[in-house]
């Protein structure tokens, strides 16, 4: 089976890559472009059956830094 | 109106990121986990009727690197 992991960061954190993204598009011509923000994205191919619980380890553990970032799973 | 780019790696091409988060995963004692990609995920704030084209444009031109990655965009 596959997952989708959506990392990202939690409203009030201070995002720079988001921003000069924004900053970017808007030195490029791009109007209209309010804030942007930068979040990852992981797939996952797991064995058949690994339960909502591992999941939910694996990104507490590993995935995303939950102090300042949330995240949401995606089963395929 | 909202934007999300969801960026990943075409197949094929090499990705020692998600590799790392593999071995990682597999470290911290998690069974069953395969493949591992590592992509981005961009959330844009754009201006109400900025068009398809336009939001395609921003990725084409910035937002993805179509030689190597893929890109999708969702509208919410």
């Amino acid at each position: 089976m596959k997952a989708r992991v959506f990392v990202t960061l939690k409203p009030g954190v201070l995002d720079p890559q988001g921003k000069a993204i924004g900053h970017a598009l808007e030195g490029l011509g791009f109007a209209g472009v309010g804030d942007v923000r930068a979040g990852k994205l992981i797939e996952l191919e797991l064995a058949d059956g690994t339960s909502d619980e591992a999941i939910d380890q694996m990104c507490r553990q590993l995935l995303a830094n939950t102090v300042i970032e949330n995240y949401r799973v995606e089963k395929l």
